[in-house]
């Protein structure tokens, strides 16, 4: 049975967010441009990025199942982490995975994947 | 509630095609052998592939969730995007995530894993 | 609809196993500490792992839709093979992607990261 595929922000890339059924799917964020800050800066705008998705999306950050992150250096991993912990909601964490890449561009320190269900 | 999984051209390692009620999952595709060619070369035979095993999974390119890009060299960030960008149907355009990694050989440029739904 | 989202073994970082419908999400899975060992002896410890989170989720082996495994040298892929393919049930490998990625810590040689259905 075809089912319905919903796509918001919608380029010839890529969908920022991607809707089916109950499930909603976010390409990968990262921060903007060649003034993206430290990893802390860019860990906070990541994850400001995600709660603007998410709401577009009829979800919220207490609402995530998985979230693969990616990063430039791994000694980043407390860094990030720290940003990470204040940012989940108390018993809410997702199932996540994070190794380290490099980036689409080279000041680009953190991305993060996140999959989640309607609110 | 056990719900059927359908799995298609199955190894001891891996199966090509996962379906799960109307989710279908591809197992990472990259071109084949040594004599793989550039990344615009591997990233067409790589869609050709997803193509072909979309197919027989019960789906087809409009109807991919996600895409998770690996790319050997990061440089080749430009190259990609534009044999991808020319296989994408219009408005249809899966959440992407694309970062660099080494692949399971040295001659390997590029591996996407698919998530799609059925058609 | 507001679906329930089962979160099991929750950090203030991640919770291990997330269950949602008929979907359970594990957390990348590593080998223990700095006495973590060669790739053979984490790849067991991990898959290990994997089984005893899979059956607190209610799921196991036969069952598993999606594996992502990040090698921290890709030359250790034909050996973490090994261990994977005596692993995997007879006609239930799951689709794989394999790339190589640095971990959170040095010593950790492969982090497998699960998507699987309920038994």
């Amino acid at each position: 049975m075809t089912t319905q595929i919903e796509r918001i922000d919608v380029t010839p890339r890529m969908s920022k967010i991607v809707r089916h059924e109950n499930i909603v799917y976010l390409c990968g964020q990262t921060a903007k441009g060649a003034a993206a800050g430290d990893v802390v800066h860019q860990t906070h705008e990541v994850l400001s990025r995600v709660d603007t998705l998410l709401a577009k999306a009829g979800s919220d950050r207490s609402r995530i199942l998985t979230a693969m992150i990616f990063l430039r250096n791994i000694r980043d991993f407390a860094a990030m982490n720290e940003v990470w912990e204040s940012w989940v909601p108390a018993g809410a964490a997702p199932a996540r995975t994070t190794v380290q890449a490099h980036l689409a561009s080279e000041e680009l320190l953190v991305e993060v994947t996140i999959t989640a269900t309607i609110s």
